[in-house]
């Protein structure tokens, strides 16, 4: 079962909107993409409409008009690159917004470890793992990074359900055998690479080029995982080229105990470092309370990092440096890391990049000496999320050249995005429902955006694509 | 025209939930509440179902079933309180999401005082407010208190409004006479306080006993009013008892530019203080960078906090210390402070005040060397938060007998939420659309109230009622 390619060449025609850079957003005007068949972008013109792109660009792609499908954006409509969560945990998607007060220890074993242990149950992983990527497809998650739990079979059903419901994916059966609980914990060693081998198998038996879904090497964290198991991990990355992810540095707590657990070690990135974990194909989430010398050798092996500030927020675990990390050379994306994070939308966890570069900003913060100057500097842009949310992601995932933007070569992971108009002359019963971003229509193309960032959620999101397949509609 | 009676008596029956005390919930189940024609709750009581209601109730309180409308709660719903805006500028409305990078001064000059001033226009304003109160009420506030403009028109088209959309409402008309744009500002001390006793005039004429909406004396903030103005307006509440809504304390320039332009004044607090704006009716916006001997004054004064979280992340103001304040003997409200706030939702305004209370936690923060403990001390739980944006909020606004939680001779201002539950048996094109609450059947209510607080929304808000007047329904 390998993804199929689509019935009809696709046009789509427009505004497109996508991040061309760091900070700067393109608008393309009444422009024409053209998708073929596999999926792949074959032409991206500006200041086209049908009659023109049936003249000039159907000819030179070999193209007959009865064999191309058209989707217009409506006036208000943009088409965006999908996003690119790297970071969730499909099985604690039952519990986002539940975590109390907890920090990041005793969540885990509050919280999610009773709920992962018990996606050994198939009937339930099937309703949670389903409901999952309905709503990150919903939100626009064209692409998930996803953390499953220790159990091959539930592992392999999310393979499964992301291939069937046409979302790019990397799915990471979990190894964990050395510290967390009893009732939840790898065999050993040798059990813990097995059944990572079993999930590997099972997907490359689905999708045998990893085209729509990939296995992801998952050691949960250093803490969990015992030297020979990340070890073996380290050797299987070397011999496969499967990507790896882990976490690193979240939770102040956490590092102490990676201290005590490896005392040999010079610094958290070193464990994963010294067990052959810490590569150009390493995602590592969080990254909130890194060194100078951290950082050094993360970017030295070109690991890229995974930003989740939602979570970071909601768990007390701290305000990572965004711009300090992009400014050491490494790669940063963004996740929504559910269930630390409490919601499955790549949006909000944009909004909240640029709220946590706030509160790193604010003056009574840990950079009350620091200049005003420099502080605002760490101060992300709406335009500047939106880049970490889709090109950045791209390169986190290590697929800049496939996905995160509209450019000839890419394959179509889009969304088009409906922003609500407020009625010109209103009647005190009106009430359209169209979600929270109200348009008066004075508003240019960067304000509407940027009220879409701040006020816009899955009823914005009218249609999603993978590979040029439609994947969610919304009535 | 004042607000009328409802037609019939009114019994509701099902979960009601509201905070009795701060970090306490009590969940009234199977409950029964009456209200009257009037709009006040005549009877709450636990364990009745209808057919106990009209046996029991029905004769003490001398009604017949036939003139009682009955509402039940559905499985999974529950009556709340209604939420209790302590700080919205209605003007702002349209500009929700647009903020840039900017911090107060220059967000009020590049964003703030041109659209204000633009509401000048009564069909703008009509348009505007119109869309402000309906999304306010669709979102569950059924008492705002509201910023409008400089303008007399335009702001008694606001309080018309509110009265005629169902709204309980403060109404401001800002007065500005001293620093502030050439295009935005009153003529005089003696104009400004004309214009503010026009719109007392008009409000008195539509809604003579207050009932529903009530003027508000609405100083800017300190910079922006004379000394003659502000000592008017003190004069005017001591003569009138209208209560009195400033800002005070959000932004360190802002502050300094009231110590430049006061340099007589021991401080910010004590600008109002001295001028006789600092009472127990008085509604302070911000307190972020409250100063200790600040904090007593106002406390001693008796004067309210409107804490507004999501704008303080916004325009990086700072992050109010929440539970110092309450410590101080400061009572404390929520505000969405719409649009350095970029959303009207308080039930955002509510998530946020527990999130920014983590960031205060941080152990990278400002208290980095205060211990674990005191530090986290500081997070506001989902029970305190949601206890600010009801109770706390009534007390700011001088109506804690009145509204914020259901007890007898209280008025019956309330949403009904819905939460959605995950369908059982999943098929892969199974799309509920109930919102991004995701109930699974196995979770406490103490964890479903978590779940609404960060994941609810307007889609959530199935119906409103302000003194038992049904103002909002959601299809």
């Amino acid at each position: 079962m390998a993804p199929l390619n689509n019935e009809k060449n696709q046009l789509f025609l427009g505004l497109f909107i996508h991040s061309i850079k760091l900070g700067e957003l393109q608008y393309l005007r009444d422009a024409a993409v053209c998708v073929d068949k596999s999926g792949k972008i074959v032409a991206v013109e500006s200041e086209y409409d049908q009659k023109k792109a049936e003249e000039k660009l159907y000819p030179t792609l070999g193209w007959s008009a009865s064999d191309v499908a058209v989707t217009k954006a409506k006036d208000g409509q943009f088409f965006f690159p999908g996003f690119i969560d790297t970071h969730i945990h499909a099985p604690q998607y039952p519990n986002a917004g539940i975590f109390g007060k907890s920090t990041l220890l005793d969540w885990l074993n509050t919280y999610t470890f009773p709920m992962e242990a018990s996606l050994s149950s198939l009937p339930k992983a099937r309703r949670v793992y389903t409901r999952c990527v309905r709503q990150t497809l919903a939100h626009g998650t064209t692409t998930a990074v996803y953390y499953a739990t220790i159990h091959v079979p539930s592992t392999n059903l999310l393979a499964d359900l992301c291939l069937s419901m046409g979302q790019r994916a990397f799915v990471g059966r979990v190894c964990m055998d050395h510290i967390g609980p009893d009732y939840y914990l790898d065999e050993s060693p040798a059990q813990s690479l097995a059944a990572t081998r079993e999930t590997i198998d099972h997907i490359r038996g689905i999708d045998a080029s990893f085209a729509l879904v990939s296995p992801i090497l998952t050691p949960r964290f250093a803490p969990a995982c015992s030297r020979e198991a990340m070890t073996a991990l380290g050797k299987l990355h070397r011999e496969t080229g499967i990507p790896i992810q882990t976490h690193i540095s979240e939770n102040k707590d956490e590092i102490e105990l990676v201290r005590d657990t490896f005392p040999e070690a010079a610094s958290y990135a070193d464990v994963y470092d010294a067990h052959g974990l810490l590569g150009a194909h390493t995602i590592l989430a969080h990254a909130i309370h890194l060194s100078d010398a951290e950082a050094d050798l993360v970017a030295s092996r070109g690991s890229k990092v995974s930003h989740c500030p939602t979570s970071n927020s909601a768990l007390t675990s701290g305000e990572a440096r965004v711009r300090w990390l992009l400014e050491k050379g490494i790669a940063v994306g963004l996740g929504t890391d559910v269930s630390g994070g409490y919601s499955p939308s790549m949006l909000l966890a944009a909004r909240h990049a640029a709220l946590v570069s706030n509160h790193l900003a604010m003056p009574l913060g840990k950079w009350a000496d620091v200049p005003a100057a420099e502080r605002e500097r760490a101060k992300l842009s709406v335009e500047e999320v939106l880049h970490l949310a889709t090109r950045g992601s791209a390169e986190v995932v290590g697929l800049s050249d496939k996905i995160g933007g509209f450019e000839v070569g890419m394959e179509w992971d889009a969304q088009l995005i409906g922003l609500g108009l407020v009625d010109e002359t209103p009647g005190e019963d009106d009430m359209t429902d169209h979600g929270n971003v109200d348009i008066f229509g004075w508003e240019g193309w960067e304000n509407r955006v940027a009220k879409w960032v701040y006020n816009g959620d899955d009823r914005n999101v009218k249609k999603v694509w993978v590979r040029g397949r439609l994947v969610h509609e919304r009535a």
